[in-house]
Formats: C-alpha cells, structure tokens, sequence
C-alpha cells in the first residue's frame, strides 16, 4: 500500500541526537551527545524501599485506571514541592500530571495552534520543543541570542508584527543547548511584552534544581499576576526520567483544556511513578537530595570543563555554566564542524553539533554541544583528551 | 488573560464517562458506568516479585532515558506473545510499544491525517478514539450497526464517494460500548473494501483475549497481506491498566512515523511497567493467566446476565456477550432515558447512557452500557436489582 502521510508529521524528521544514540549503543563509544542526567543521583534506595512497600501495601491503586488529572496525592505533594521557595502555583491556578515534561510541549501547541499559527523559540533551543511544534502544525521562529542573552528588541520586532505569534518558548535556567542563564532584567521584559501583545509564555524549567553556583534568579511564573505563563517542571533530570513524570501549572481554563488533551493521549501517566514520586517527595527530604545532586553535577562539570581548558585549542570558546547537564562549545569559523564530529566518532568520541538544535537548520553553526551529567568521570578525562588533540589538528 | 484555544480541540467536551466516574468515586455508588478490568485479574504476586527483583538487580534500566521504540525485550515478547496463535506481525511489520492504545489512536489520526480528513468509525463506538480522531481535526463519520454487524453496505456508499476517509476505526471483538462481535464474513469484507479503495483499517483489540465462550475469529490484522491494517493491542485489560502499556503492530513505514510521533509526544513510555511486563511475558504462563482471566470474567457477566434476566422489565432487550466487559441494553422508545440514568444514580446505582457514545450524541439512543468486569458481585446482586424495579417503574 502507498500511504499518504499528513503534512504538519512531514515536516519533521526523527530526532538526530536520539538516533545518535541509538547509534552509539556501542559501549565502548564515549558519549557526550545525550542528555541523560546522572544515574549516579537517581535515589535508588528510596525507590526500592517505596516501590516495594506501595505494592505491597496498595497494589490496586498502581494498577487499575486513574484519573487524568494526576494522582492526588502527588498533586498535593508537587505542590508543595514547586512553591517551597516561591509562588509557583497562583490562586487561580491547577497542576497537572504528565508523562513528562514533552507531552507539555505538545499539550500547549495543539490547544493553542491551528495549522499556520506562529510558535517562537529561542534559537538554538530543546530540538523535541521545536519538532512538537511542528508536528502539529505551527510555523516556529526562533529569536537569537545577544551576548548570551536572548535578543529582547528582536523579540519585540517580531510581536509588534500584525500577525502575533500563539506563544514563546524558552528554557530560563541552564537552557538546552547553550547552558545559558536569563537574567532577571530579560525575563522581566519577555513577560512585559507578553502581557502587551497578548501571547502566551511557555517556561520550560527542567534544570532549574540542577544549579551549583550562584543564587537562584526568580522564575518567570513566579513573577505573573495575570495568567500569561504555563510552566513546566520536569521531574526527570531530578529524580529519573524513565518514570516520565513532569508537572503542569497554568491557569485552571488552560488546565482543563490540557486534561482534556490528556485523556486522549494517554488517559493518565503510569500510576507505579506517580505514587512512587509522590511518597519520596512526602517522606525524604528533598533539599538534602538536591544538595547531594548539585554536588555530583558540580564535580562532574568541573572536571569537564578543567580537562577542557588543559586540552583544547585556546581558540575555542566555552564557558563554565552554574548549573544544569552541557557545555556549549563554539569553534572558529574556519573549523569544518561536521568533519571534526566524524573525526571524534572515528575516535569513539560522540559529541552532537549545535545545528541540530536551529529552528532551520540549514543555517550555519559553528558549536557543538557536550554533556558532562551522563559519562563516567573517567570516560570525561579521557574523552576530552581525545577531543583535545583533535582540537589542535584541525583549528 | 484571554485565552484563544485552537479550533480542534474546541470540538471535543472532556469526556462524559470519566466525569460520570469523577462523580461516582463516592464509595456508597455502586457503579456499572466504568470501563475498568477485573482487579480480582491482576497478577498481583508475579508483579511484586519482578518488580522487587528488577529494582535490586537493575534500577538503572528502569530508571534512566529509554528509546523511543520501547524496550527490545519487551518488544521480542510482545511480538512471541501476539503471534502465539496467528500471524499478527508480517515480515514487513514493526511492532512500537505506546502508552496505552490510546496514543496509537492519536498517532494514526496525527500521521495520517490533515486538517477536515474524514475518519470512518462504526456507531457507536469508543469514546476516546472518537475524541482522539476530532482532537486532531478529523471530521469523523459514523457507519451504522445492521442485525448485530457494521453495515457493509453503507460503508461501502461512503468509501465509493470522491473525497475518501483516510482510516477505519474498528474494534472486531466484543466491540465498546456493544459487546458485538464482527463475523470473519464482515472481515474479510470490509478488507477488501479497504484495499479497493485504498483506506487504512486501524483495529483496536483490547478484549480480544478476554473471551469466555466460542470460537476465536482471526483478526484483520493476520488476514491482512498488504500493509493496510494498523493494529492495536492493548495489555490493559490483561495485565493491568495503570502501567499505561500496549502494542502497535503495523508496516515499518507506519511504525517509522509513529516513532517520530512518539518522540514528540513523551519520548517513550514509562520503563518499570516495559520491563515488568517483558518478564511477566517471558516467565509466566500465559495461557493459564488468560484462562484463569476469563474464568472470572465469565462468573461476572453470567451473573450480571442471570439477574437482569431476573429483574428487567421483559421489554428490555440485552443479549448475554460471549467475552468483554459489558452489555449493552436497550429500553423502548417510550422510556425516557436520561430520567432512567437519573433516577438510578438517585438510588445510588451509575451507568453509561448509550449516546455517549454516538459520533454525533444528539442523535437519539435507547440504550444504557451496563460494566460487569469492576464491580464486585454482591454489588453486581445489589445493583441489578435497583436498576430491574426501576425498569418496572418507568417501562
């Protein structure tokens, strides 16, 4: 049979870190391409002892249906969890449960958008944001940075246009893939100008406890007294993402259009992980295992980033980020990008480039982007060594 | 804020029946308006027993980013256990492990279809692939039920004319909400229907191992030789329905587009319920699983059966099911049917109206779906009798 695919799935293609992955299942391949966190901060005490006693004690309510909304207790317990230091989840607002942080991505364009309508991003940004929002149709346009800042005044150019984007998208904290951070001053403005032009802000804040220097800048959700903000707050990167939880705080109109977007996705997320997770956050202290988290994703960045420093070209420009999982690493435009990474994979070395994560792109990229959270401390000192010396044959 | 959702899912209402359970978890209701397996059914012990036994010897496979086609070990069971008994997986088919069947609802209808393609559906049908197809922008069409069986000929009206429907949505076995059962006759035509018109077929099969009495008829799936049907195996209603975990059988070029989906959905599917269930597969026996599974479910429908037949009104027609989850009953017209389903929850007793499950519920519909697998059978006793003097009063 000859099947006819819709358009808005034509546009995109399979996920090129996720295939590098698949091809790098090759052991003895050093990978700095994904974006695993560390398995060494997964609480995996905690989640035997719970898991067994859940099951033991409860096994029906891990078993039969739920509802979509999200377990109540994990409901109760996320809530108290996100507005422990500021005001995440506002008088007007609902939480929702959903099997992770990406069916939020999907959630919002597909209540928002009809086919055509305008998504903006930070560019580069996440590339399986980018794909969710084609894949249902939405034209997306992404905004630069400037000094490693997003670009506010392209910004505003863009709203002030008479056909107004549905929503912006950004990843305030630690963003993937350049590890930025936005300032205070931005995201004061980025909502401003929301509020004025009428468009939403999707906050993506997967890394935001992944921090390990510096103070903590207030959340763009905590900052809006009207509405403009969804937020969601990935529970992967700071328990395990294999549980595929995340939580969802908007306004209580755009929460119940989600569930309802969630009962046809997948009715509810796997009940095993949202009792698990709502029993850990209940019964462990979690500034603690924040703590020892931090503390692992501090050594492991520094150790990347001192390796770097000894071994890489000083032409190359990177620097230390505060927290979350990558390095952004530019080259001078003189490099051959794609040539170095088939080099470093020949070397069994994989590493992704920076064009994957470009709205377009075909446009030029001169960066690549390493991870320090899911390699061994040994697989850094070595793989960075063999990219070192990689550095200085070919810039 | 005002918000502006998008035109599809202004479409669809959150779904009836889960707002009718919403209401019902007050534990003094006995409700028959549910669609939940037996949890008498769930291998309870066995999942226990994995479950310890994968988070001692390895957590990190549970806990850490899996891949989009889902685990391979769950994926070679799963592939032995649907083939166990006819040729479900051709040479040119992949199998995708999903959140529930209901994504393989969202994928077929997000890959397939552009916005106001038509999808076929019998009617009634399921609720959620209903409002998982409209949830996308299809506009879905319903073909009607003659003496028991989808009506072949107004199927074959619609497909002959100039804009064809892009798929077929059918469930063969003990069919939501009417329990019917679809003759290999009805198969194989409207099989080749499928193929001279070039429409896909996507089969839902979630009860097709929860049958108790007959012969099993082979799926369209193993009839199909030329990648026209997309199938669904659910391992909710066998295994247990909170791990959010089924199949998805159809050509590589499909299963391709629906990784893509996938990706853009919620990466991949919740890893503990993937290995649990890849070992329940792997080290239990099945077949005496299934069998034990049906014996309970016979119990419960031939109760539910012998009491309606003891309390019901003789006006009232209901035929017992050879296999599934519900009856399906229909009052005379005179009966108003609202005040029926409002009466009995007055007394405590909740059912589903049967035009809950029209494409278009303001058609008119005498019938109630009555769920015979989640109540217990004293409640069942109970119930059917509130409901049979009820019939007395209003037929």
């Amino acid at each position: 049979m000859n099947y006819q695919f819709s358009k808005r799935m034509s546009t995109i293609k399979a996920s090129a870190i996720r295939e590098i992955l698949k091809a790098t299942s090759d052991p003895t391949i050093i990978s700095f391409a994904g974006g695993n966190p560390s398995a060494e901060a997964f609480p995996l005490d905690a989640i035997r002892k719970i898991s067994n006693q859940l099951l033991e004690k409860e096994p029906i309510n891990l078993l039969q249906y739920g509802i979509s909304e999200g377990d109540n207790e994990l409901i109760s317990e996320a809530e108290l969890f996100l507005n422990r230091s500021e005001s995440i989840i506002k008088e007007n607002d609902k939480l929702l449960i959903t099997s992770g942080s990406q069916q939020i991505m999907e959630f919002t364009v597909k209540c928002f958008c009809n086919d055509g309508d305008i998504v903006l991003t930070e560019n580069p940004s996440f590339i399986g944001a980018i794909n969710a929002f084609k894949s249902q149709g939405a034209k997306v346009k992404g905004i630069g940075f400037k000094n490693g800042q997003l670009d506010v005044s392209e910004l505003e150019r863009v709203l002030s246009k008479k056909i107004k984007p549905k929503f912006l998208y950004v990843i305030p904290n630690f963003q993937n893939p350049m590890g930025t951070v936005m300032s205070l001053k931005v995201r004061k403005e980025i909502l401003a100008l929301a509020k004025k032009y009428g468009v939403i802000i999707l906050e993506d804040n997967p890394y935001g406890d992944l921090r390990f220097e510096g103070n903590i800048i207030p959340s763009i959700k905590s900052l809006d007294k009207d509405g403009i903000v969804i937020y969601a707050a990935s529970l992967s990167k700071i328990i395990a993402p294999g549980m595929r939880i995340a939580c969802c705080v908007a306004d209580k109109a755009i929460i119940e259009r989600f569930v309802v977007a969630k009962q046809v996705s997948d009715i509810h997320s796997n009940l095993w992980s949202q009792k698990v997770i709502a029993k850990f956050l209940q019964e462990y202290d979690m500034d603690n295992h924040l703590f020892q988290l931090s503390q692992i994703y501090q050594r492991k960045c520094q150790l990347m980033y001192n390796q770097m420093k000894k071994h890489f070209h000083p032409d190359i420009i990177f620097n230390k980020p505060s927290g979350g999982m990558f390095i952004w690493v530019t080259f001078p435009k003189s490099v051959d990008i794609e040539d170095f990474i088939k080099k470093a994979l020949d070397l069994k070395v994989a590493v992704v480039p920076g064009k994957v994560f470009l709205v377009d792109d075909k446009e030029e990229c001169h960066s690549i982007r390493l991870n320090f959270s899911t390699p061994t401390d040994e697989q850094i000192i070595k793989g960075i060594s063999i990219l070192g010396k990689l550095t200085y044959n070919l810039v």
